[in-house]
C-alpha cells in the first residue's frame, strides 16, 4: 500500500521491531529540534555533495544488523522476481532488438543463457525483474528500489573483483540514494505522471557502481550529476511493457553515469539541488532534509517490503481480504451477488481497468484482482495471465465487482463485503494487508515465492544454492557468483 | 537570438524569404479560423499517433525544396562541427569510459579513427557536435535539431543500406518531430529547467531511425512513447562536460527506443498527450496544435538556423555589435573606459559568469564573450580556449562590460555602448544578429565555418570531398559516405 505522507509512516512505523530501532533515533531526534512543527526541510546547500560524501566514505563495517538483514533480503527477493520474468516475451523482445549492438559477454541474464555486456545486461536483467510488478517496494515514495541498484551491480559484480561484503555495502548505499532523493520529492514527482522507480533509480544505479569503482568524492558529485540528466518512466506507461523498461533503463542510465564520471567527464556540482537542477526541475516538492538528514542514521533500506501478490501494491489489501474471506467461507463465484468495496482513491486511479484483454492489464484492474482472487484463493503470477483474464468464471465474476471512493479509507486500507445470491453478506477490513511493514513477509515465506517463481526456469537443486548463496552474501568472495548459477546449465 | 513566444516569431517570420511561402499557409489557416484571438489548441487527442502516422507515410517526393535546402545544409552544418569538436577531451574522455562496453564496430566517429556501434557512435557524435556550442538552433524553441537527429541516423546508415534520399527524408522527419514537440511546450518547459534538446531530441531521433527501419504505425507510436521515457538535460549542467552529453544521449536514447519498438516491444498508445504522458509531465504548457496542425505543411526545418559564433545565440547580438563597432573604429582594449550594454534579462540569466576560469565556462559569460570580440575581432571556438579566458588583455576587459537589464529589449536584441577613455561614445542596437532568422548565413559562410573547424582534424582537400558530399546528399547512393569520408586516412 503506498503511504502518501511522511506522518502516516511514522504512525505504523513504531510497529515493525525490525526498524524500531533505527526510526525511534530519528524520532527523537526531529521531536527535539522541532517539537510540535515539522522539520524545517535542509537549505538547498551542498546536497549533491553531501550525499556523495557519504556514498563515497560509508564502509560495510558501519552497517547495522538490521540494515543488512534487509540489504540480503532485498536481494534474494530480486533475484527470484529476475528469474521469474526471464522467460517472458518482453525480454525475448528485447535480446532480439538489442543483440545486434551488445558489447563483450560480460555479464550473465537471471535465468537465460544468452550473455550480455554490463549496460545491456543491467538493462535486461532490470526489465525481468519488474515485468510481474512483484518485486520489492520502499512504501514512503512507493519506488521499487532493487531493479535500478541490484540490475547494476550484480553486472559489473561479474566485470571486475568484487566481495560479497563490497557488494551488500553498494547495494545499500545505492538503495539509500534513490530512495532519500525519491522521500525529497514525493507525493508531488509521482502525482504529476512521474514513475519515480525510473527517475530515483538512475541515481541508485550510479551511486552504487560509483561505490564500486571506487570514485572519489568529485567523480561522485558528476556521476550523480550525470544521472540527474537521465531520468527514466512516466506513468503514462503502466500497462505496457514500457513500465518494466524503466527500471531496466535507469539501471543502465545509473551505470553509463558511473562510467563517464570515472573518467571524469564532467557535471554540475550541484545537480540536485541547484535552482535549475534535478529536483526544480522535476517536482513542485523539494525536502532535502530527506536527502541529506541523518545519513548513516537513518537507513531507508530498513523499511524496504515484499509482495505477496504480482501486481501493484494499491491492489494488496483487498486481494488479503478476497482470499480471507473465500478461504474461511468456502466461496465460489456462482453463489455470489456482489463485491461492494470502499476504496482510496488511488485504487481507481492506477488500477481502474474494466475489462482487461491481456494479463499485464489485469494488475491494472481492482476488477479482475479481486474476482480471481476470489476464483483461485491467489494473487501470484498466474492469476495475471491472458489465461486468467479470459477465464469466463472470473470475466463474469469482475462484472460484479463494485469498488466505492470512501473518505476514511487510506491507500493501505480496504473494506470488502461480498454480498451473496442467498442476502447473505460476509465482510472484512484490512489494515494492513499481507506484505506490509506492519505484517512482513517472513524469510521463509520470501523462499516460498523465490521457488515458485524460479519452477520452470532453473532446476529445484540450482534454486536452493541460488538462495543460500543470497542468504549467505556476506560472506562470499565473489559476489559474481550469485549471477553465474543463477542461469540454466 | 531565442524568441520567446509565438507572436514574435510570427511577426519576424515574414521578414524571411526562405520559409515565407510555408508561413503563409500556416497563416491564412489560423486566421480564418480564429480571426482576432489566438488558436486554440488542438484537443488532446491521438496526438502521438497523428505524428506517428505523418512520419511513417511521409515521402522525400513531398518535401518542398526550400525544406530540401535547408535540410542539407542543416547536415552540412552539423558534420562541420562534429568534426570540429572531435579531438576535445571531451570525446577523449568519453571515448575511454565506453570503449569496453562498445557493440561490434559499424559506424565511424567524425573526424576520428575509432569505431563504435551505432548507439554508442551516435551518442559519441552527437557529443562532439555540441561541444563548442555552435551547432544549428531552431529559434523557436530553441532546440539543436541536428545533434540527436543526424548523429542518429548517419550512424544508423552505416549499418544498413540508406539513400541520401531516404536519409535527407528521415532527417527531415526527425527535425519536424523534435521541433514540433518542443513548440509545444516551449517556453515553460525550458524556463523550469529543461535542456529541450535533450528532452525533445530523443523524440526526433527515434522519429528518424524509425523512418529508416520502416517501422509501421503502432510501432512508430510504440518508438514515441519509449522515446517519451527517456528525456536527457537539465539546464544546471551549462558550462559542463554534461552540456555536450544531452544531445549525445538524445540520440542514442532514440536509436534505442526505435530499435525495441522495431520488435514490438510496447508502450502506451498515447505517451505525448495522456493525462500522465510527456507533455503534462514535464511542462505547464502544452499546445499539441503546435504538433499536430498543418503536418507536412508548415515545415519547422525550414526555420533552422546556424551559429557565426562558438557560443549559445543568447550572446550573438552583443557579438555582433562588438565586432561591428571594433571594426569600424580599430579599437583597441586600452582605449575603452567601459562598456555598457542593455539586454533582455535571458542574457544574464544564461550567460552571467563573470570570471570564467576554463574555455568552455567562456561561453557562459557575456563578460568574456564581448571583450574577446573587441580584442580578437572574431567569436569562434579559438575566441572560447583556455587561453583567451586568461588572456590578461581580455580579463582585464571583460570587467569593464556592463551589462544591465533593460525593459523593451528582447533576446534577439541588444544596445551597446562603448565609453573610450577620451571621452567619445560609440553606440550600436542590433535589431538581429548574423546568423538569425533574418540575416541567415549564407552557403558560402556555412563553408568557411566547416573549413575552419576542420582545420587541423582532417585534410583540406577532405574536408572540400566532405562539404561536396553533404550538398549532393540526395544524390547519393549510400548516404554512408558522408560518415566513411569524414575520418583521418
Amino acid at each position: 500500500m503506498p503511504i502518501t505522507d511522511r506522518r502516516t509512516l511514522l504512525q505504523t512505523a513504531a510497529a515493525l521491531p525490525l526498524v524500531a530501532a533505527t526510526t525511534k533515533v530519528a524520532f527523537a531526534q526531529t521531536s527535539s529540534e522541532a517539537p510540535s512543527a515539522p522539520a524545517k526541510p535542509a537549505q538547498a546547500k551542498d546536497v549533491t555533495r553531501t550525499l556523495a560524501h557519504y556514498v563515497v566514505t560509508a564502509k560495510y563495517d558501519d552497517l547495522p544488523a538490521n540494515v543488512r538483514k534487509e540489504g540480503v533480503r532485498t536481494l534474494l527477493n530480486w533475484v527470484g522476481v529476475a528469474i521469474g520474468g526471464s522467460r517472458h516475451q518482453t525480454v525475448d523482445i528485447a535480446i532480439a532488438a538489442l543483440t545486434p549492438f551488445s558489447g563483450p559477454a560480460q555479464a550473465s541474464l537471471f535465468g537465460r543463457r544468452e550473455r550480455f555486456d554490463i549496460m545491456n545486461a543491467a538493462f535486461l536483467n532490470g526489465v525481468s525483474s519488474h515485468i510481474f510488478d512483484y518485486d520489492d517496494t520502499h512504501l514512503k515514495s512507493i519506488i521499487h528500489p532493487a531493479g535500478p541498484v541490484a540490475s547494476a551491480i550484480l553486472a559489473l559484480s561479474e566485470m571486475q573483483a568484487v566481495s560479497g561484503k563490497e557488494f551488500l555495502n553498494a547495494l545499500v548505499l545505492g538503495v539509500e540514494t534513490e530512495c532519500r532523493i525519491g522521500n525529497a520529492v514525493y507525493p508531488n514527482h509521482y502525482d504529476v505522471g512521474w514513475h519515480i522507480t525510473g527517475t530515483a533509480g538512475v541515481f541508485g544505479s550510479a551511486a552504487a557502481v560509483g561505490k564500486l569503482l571506487n570514485l572519489n568524492e568529485q567523480q561522485m558529485v558528476w556521476a550523480l550529476g550525470l544521472a540527474a540528466s537521465q531520468p527514466v518512466g512516466l506513468r503514462e506507461s503502466f500497462g505496457s511493457m514500457n513500465k518494466s523498461f524503466n527500471p531496466g533503463r535507469a539501471a543502465s542510465n545509473g551505470i553509463f553515469a558511473a562510467m563517464l564520471a570515472s573518467k571524469n567527464f564532467t557535471s554540475s556540482d550541484g545537480m540536485i539541488e541547484a535552482k535549475r537542477g534535478w529536483a526544480n526541475t522535476i517536482s513542485t516538492k523539494q525536502d532535502y532534509n530527506e536527502i541529506t538528514g541523518d545519513l548513516g542514521k537513518r537507513y531507508e533500506t530498513a523499511l524496504n517490503t515484499y509482495k505477496p501478490f504480482a501486481c501493484g501494491i494499491v491492489l494488496h489489501p483487498a486481494i488479503d481480504a478476497a482470499i480471507q474471506l473465500r478461504n474461511e467461507n468456502k466461496l465460489t463465484a456462482d453463489q455470489i451477488e456482489r463485491v461492494d468495496l470502499k476504496v482510496h482513491p488511488l485504487v481507481l486511479e492506477l488500477t481502474g481497468k474494466k475489462t482487461p484483454r491481456e494479463g499485464l492489464e489485469g494488475k491494472f484492474s481492482i476488477y479482475h484482482a479481486v474476482a480471481v482472487a476470489i476464483v483461485e484463493g491467489a494473487g501470484g503470477e498466474k492469476q495475471f495471465s491472458d489465461r486468467a483474464v479470459s477465464d469466463p468464471t472470473i470475466v463474469a465474476l469482475r462484472s460484479k465487482v463494485i469498488p466505492v471512493i470512501t473518505p476514511g479509507i487510506d491507500p493501505a486500507q480496504v473494506d470488502m463485503t461480498v454480498v451473496l445470491r442467498d442476502g447473505r453478506q460476509l465482510h472484512r477490513r484490512i489494515e494492513h494487508a499481507i506484505g506490509s511493514v506492519e505484517t512482513p513477509m517472513n524469510d521463509k515465506q520470501l523462499e516460498t515465492k523465490f521457488a515458485d517463481l524460479a519452477d520452470g526456469v532453473l532446476p529445484a537443486a540450482t534454486v536452493r544454492r541460488v538462495m543460500d548463496a543470497c542468504w549467505n552474501i556476506e560472506n562470499l568472495t565473489s559476489a559474481a557468483e550469485i549471477a553465474k548459477m543463477s542461469v540454466p546449465a
